[in-house]
């Protein structure tokens, strides 16, 4: 095989695998799981055999010196990730397959049962396994800066510490201070919004968005997530509940800057590696945007806030706007990530970064996690935990062994407020939103973001963008500014 | 490979495919469609390139004499599916599949702006192709007798002759005296109902036939079809017209006639081949008898109308049962075979029966099918076809070369038939359709059909199933009896 037909052929169980995912995550029932999943397996073995197949290393070997650009970069990516692979015994392979398939088991026994210790052997387990395939890699990097780079290519450990470090000194009084000049928590982000409302409510924000049916589709899931079939089939899903209407909103409205990713991506680039690997704090970037920079605006909600009203009057005929937006930007003490405002949201992930590194900085066996999960929560969010459901065990990420994933959605958000420094000087941003037209925005997004998709690094995207690489500063700048215009502090 | 591995691979390639075009006709976005469609037709590639490998051909034969019977009759069908296709050299295969994809869109064109020269060319095409490609089986047998048989294993040319001979002499005159008999069409079959209530609708008769979303899902399609996953995964489709709330009900009655089928297979067949090679129109008989004998019986009403009114007030608070029995069964001479009623049915299947034979009978290249057709609808059932789009072109089948599928939708009618004659010396059918309990019925329909999945012929089923080898007079009594009581002639 060529190079187009070997991508072809891996795209194709690509796109069968992505496929019996969503339809897996989002409609299918229960009871056929266990024959999907056996297939699922046979499929993925399959699909990396291929991969890793010596047919394969050969191909993708030569086409790094392609001429045409897209083939090179895509070549060399894929090169990359086989490398990570390929020297992985098979039989360990499959038991680290088999234990991440207990522990997301245990995982889900502890959480439920609120029992970590159901669930602390195996991520013991997880994480010495990780340390032992990482090992097969031909690659001298320290272990943490190599699962960050897994998620984002580039990422150094020194980038991301500097980031974190200007999170806690920055963040964390300031947070005090918006508490502190906050009113009550209002009644209306817990009024009963029956689903069918909810359902008219994602219709509206879809279709202020641009975000059409014809390249996508709003499915329900249990925890949302977008999924990319191809460029022109790029869909969302969502979860309704009747007791917190604002949850669909801002999922909605993240999974469509996802979308919208990886539906603006050079049309060219469609079947090569470069249309989809872009960085998760790339992609974390675009839909935080969307969902707090914009989502989160008065600006967003002047042109739509009324269409809003007028589907549930019962719940917010008596809110004015700047009620609303104070709502949706309130915040919180809670022990719950994926529940938190716009500003704590950080610091939960900076419990998780500073817990990941204690995990692969030391060859010890890390111990007693749970409690320095509820510590580390003290220290950074002032909230006493008061149970590991609602601590350590409340995320699924670490059950999959997606150690270093965390720190993408910080980072993401970080960059979006870089992004949008420069937008604004580039476009009349404000007024487009006031007006109900966003085409100037997406614009920018697709030209300046979007277009690339994983053809370049991370920070050479923010470089091209915003003339400047990463800068913490802006998203503290950004946070501070909202909030203190917000509750005139 | 080994029969269990060989199996379970193509299994899942099998499973991948049936999710993608489940997806492709639910609710993938159009614009999707070309990179999923290149990409299905690769993956469809790798399986048949498996199935018919040697290593393949080999296991499958050496299985036909397993101890295990299940494993014996499954190898024994794959070999057969296998013999049909491998001598076809892949240029030649290539090339039909091109051709029926382009069919496809001729037609689509032809039947949107009714304009039969559109598609003949391909019509014969794909009649010559099909007798080419028929022509690498190793068979004896006539070839419209080998297409009847790729839909029904066994089915034999004489018996078809023999059921079409009794519809015609027997249905042709009754469909006279009913016509004559009936008042006019009730108004109510074309109130206006909101898409939201007919899903209020749909759950009360799924949950009246115990189909569970455990097991299932209802997704919309253009054209209602159901799919199975696997034993515990087979789902259903339907389409939903404002102004025909009846076409849902039934076709959610029919699909969950097709798909309870698949569920109740014995569960040692899973990812055996019996589990789903059972013949399309045992199948059918499955879906009709629940559709037709059934969901069109006043008994089966009973409990459930009030329900159906209380959903629907405004239609039918003024409609009496026997009313609404009246109009769920009024017999029209249509020119649509898939919006025709239960009596003239199956003189549709016996026009194209005809023709099929008329293609497949004779070398002589067919020509004015379209005008044959006309003359066959107005022979048999009354009507002047005004049109071709409302003619020749109305189904889709002919269009992907799929001759011989039409006579397995009357002969479905015709068994579904003859089983109830025996449920009802074998279990108080009508007693329990009026109190709601359905289940005495499904326990017979799993007991002496379901159950043997496609492990045994359609005939022998019948046998096994009433004391008798297959008797279309069954049918003519039941449509005759039904109809002298219904309008009480």
């Amino acid at each position: 095989m060529n190079y187009t037909e070997l991508t072809k052929l891996l795209n194709s169980y690509g796109l069968a695998l992505n496929t019996m995912m969503y339809d897996a995550l989002t409609i299918a029932p229960k009871q056929g799981a266990p024959y999907r999943n056996e297939a699922m397996a046979l499929l993925n073995g399959e699909y990396f055999k291929l991969l890793t197949s010596d047919e394969s290393i050969k191909v993708f070997k030569e086409a790094q010196n392609h001429d045409d650009a897209i083939i090179a970069e895509s070549a060399k990516y894929t090169s990359k990730e086989i490398l990570k692979i390929k020297n992985i015994p098979e039989k360990e392979y499959v038991d680290f397959v088999h234990l991440t398939n207990d522990s997301q088991q245990a995982w889900e026994d502890a959480k439920s049962k609120n029992d970590y210790s159901l669930f602390e052997d195996n991520l013991i387990k997880l994480i010495a396994s990780r340390k032992k395939l990482m090992a097969y890699r031909e690659e001298e990097q320290p272990l943490y800066t190599q699962l960050l780079s897994d998620y984002e290519d580039g990422l150094t450990l020194e980038k991301v510490d500097d980031f974190f470090e200007v999170i806690k000194t920055e963040l964390v009084p300031f947070i005090d201070i918006v508490i502190e000049a906050q009113g009550d928590k209002p009644d209306f982000l817990t009024s009963h919004v029956p689903i069918e409302k909810q359902k008219e409510i994602s219709k509206l924000i879809m279709d202020h968005l641009s975000y059409s049916f014809d390249f996508g589709y709003l499915a329900e899931a249990e925890h949302p997530f977008s999924s990319t079939f191809s460029i022109n089939d790029t869909r969302i899903t969502t979860h309704y509940k009747v007791d917190d209407f604002t949850s669909n909103i801002f999922s909605v409205i993240h999974e469509v800057g996802h979308s919208l990713y990886n539906h603006n991506v050079n049309p060219k680039f469609e079947g090569h590696a470069v249309a989809n690997n872009m960085s998760y704090s790339m992609h974390e970037s675009q839909s935080r945007f969307l969902e707090n920079n914009i989502g989160r605006s008065k600006e967003f909600w002047i042109p739509i806030y009324g269409k809003l009203q007028a589907i549930i009057p019962t719940t917010l005929s008596n809110i004015s706007l700047d009620e609303f937006i104070l709502g949706i930007n309130y915040v919180e003490r809670s022990a719950i990530r994926t529940e938190s405002d716009e500003l704590t949201y950080p610091l939960h992930i900076l419990v998780r970064y500073e817990l990941e590194k204690m995990m692969f900085e030391s060859n010890e066996t890390p111990e007693n996690l749970n409690i320095k999960f509820r510590d580390l929560m003290k220290e950074y969010i002032g909230i006493n935990v008061e149970s590991d459901d609602l601590g350590i065990l409340q995320d699924v990420h670490w059950s999959d062994a997606s150690f270093g994933y965390f720190p993408t959605y910080a980072l993401g958000s970080a960059y979006a407020a870089q992004f949008m420094v420069q937008m604004e000087k580039d476009i009349p941003l404000k007024s487009g939103l006031m007006t109900g037209d966003l085409k100037p925005m997406f614009i920018w997004l697709k030209n300046e973001v979007h277009q690339y998709g994983g053809f370049y690094q991370a920070d050479t995207i923010l470089n091209k963008a915003t003339n400047e690489s990463f800068n913490p500063h802006h998203y503290i700048n950004y946070l501070k500014e909202k909030y203190s215009q917000l509750l005139g502090i």
